[in-house]
């Protein structure tokens, strides 16, 4: 199955074209810049590389978030988009996932991604190595760092946390240490090529209602919401307007 | 630091541009098609991609084999030209090493990169992480894949079997099972990002006098030496003659 698998939910665009043997090419762009300017130079480019034919791919595996809000929407987009005009399936993945999948395969051993979400606030999520597979413990969440190290010093199993943003939030994460893994920087880095083997084995969705996960509200939401207590809570203020 | 990462030992092509914070940008390609024509391009794109001078990079760090005679030959000669013209500082890395740092870092187990080297043989070694960091057990060498599983099966300790060429020789590996720890596709491939972590702190060789390790002769050499058994062993055959 020839798939392409995007990323753009946090400041790295990590892309990615894949077959039943693994990788055929892979790019990672670690760099401050528009991700809406890279993304589809990237991917056609990537193409003429391979020498394939957009009808070609029969599946995009996308990072659905969290993470930011203009990098999410860019790459579900670009990914919706591409799905529907090359009828080809759509598979969403958390970008934690994707994330956490970079940590070492140590049974027992928890791995933790870490997303800045600013003011001390983090995305994260806790997934575990149970013989060789890693598989989801805890959902997805928007939690301040100072809670989620609290919460994680009390795990039974030593612990990998996973993300360049780590280091931001080394303060709260400090009482760890002893039962911490430190991987080494080339880790900590989201691939296109991990995400695409998450992605490859599930159900597709439907394309037309396929959704971000955002995990939180953008901050204008959240002032809207404070400013309209009287107001029903809930998405489309367009039309409730 | 701002370092150049060229692997180009075997049919994957990897590039990376990395800076003290890690990845900056990295391409991986897996596609049969001359190192040659693709390398120079990739470097020249990707320093654009980056904004970086070529002046910026002070160190240049290169998988030196083993390999494909070819690849090995075009990515040293690259990098020791462009080393030499822009005046940075060069550092070899065992090819084999590159691809067993890709291993899960589980204390006590053995990484064991492969290439394929025709005829039932491999180009391997021996690594094992210890207290976190990989170390070389044993010098990487040129062997049957049949008497190396014999020597890997004696090993105390559970073996991480690295690189895509294994599946061409399942069967001299297939009685490893019960302590082979199976890694996903995406670890199987090189990643120069991790090629420049393993270079990054090591003593700069001498640009002009470095040379690959090719770790045997190539056919041709090797022919010429046994239709020539009373000409003294070792090259400068051009010299001698």
């Amino acid at each position: 199955m020839k798939l392409l698998a995007i990323d753009t939910s946090n400041q790295i665009m990590s892309v990615a074209l894949t077959n039943d043997d693994g990788i055929v090419t892979e790019r990672t762009v670690n760099i401050k810049r528009n991700h809406s300017i890279q993304l589809m130079p990237a991917i056609s480019d990537m193409m003429k590389e391979a020498e394939w034919a957009p009808k070609d791919i029969s599946r995009i595996v996308v990072a659905k978030g969290p993470g930011s809000y203009t990098g999410v929407r860019i790459g579900v987009t670009v990914a919706k988009t591409l799905a529907f005009s090359l009828d080809s399936e759509l598979v969403g993945v958390s970008s934690l996932e994707v994330l956490a999948a970079n940590g070492a395969q140590i049974d027992g051993s928890y791995c933790v991604p870490i997303f800045d979400a600013r003011r001390g606030n983090i995305y994260t999520g806790l997934y575990q190595y149970q013989n060789g597979k890693l598989i989801q413990i805890e959902n997805d969440t928007h939690i301040s760092a100072e809670k989620w190290a609290s919460y994680l010093k009390k795990l039974d199993g030593p612990v990998q946390l996973l993300g360049s943003d780590r280091s931001k939030h080394n303060e709260a994460f400090k009482g760890l240490s002893e039962k911490e893994i430190q991987l080494p920087l080339s880790r900590q880095y989201i691939r296109a090529s991990v995400l695409a083997e998450r992605g490859e084995n599930r159900e597709p969705v439907n394309k037309h209602l396929f959704e971000p996960e955002y995990l939180k509200l953008a901050e204008a939401e959240q002032n809207w919401i404070a400013e309209h207590p009287d107001l029903p809570q809930g998405g489309q203020w367009v039309e409730k307007l």
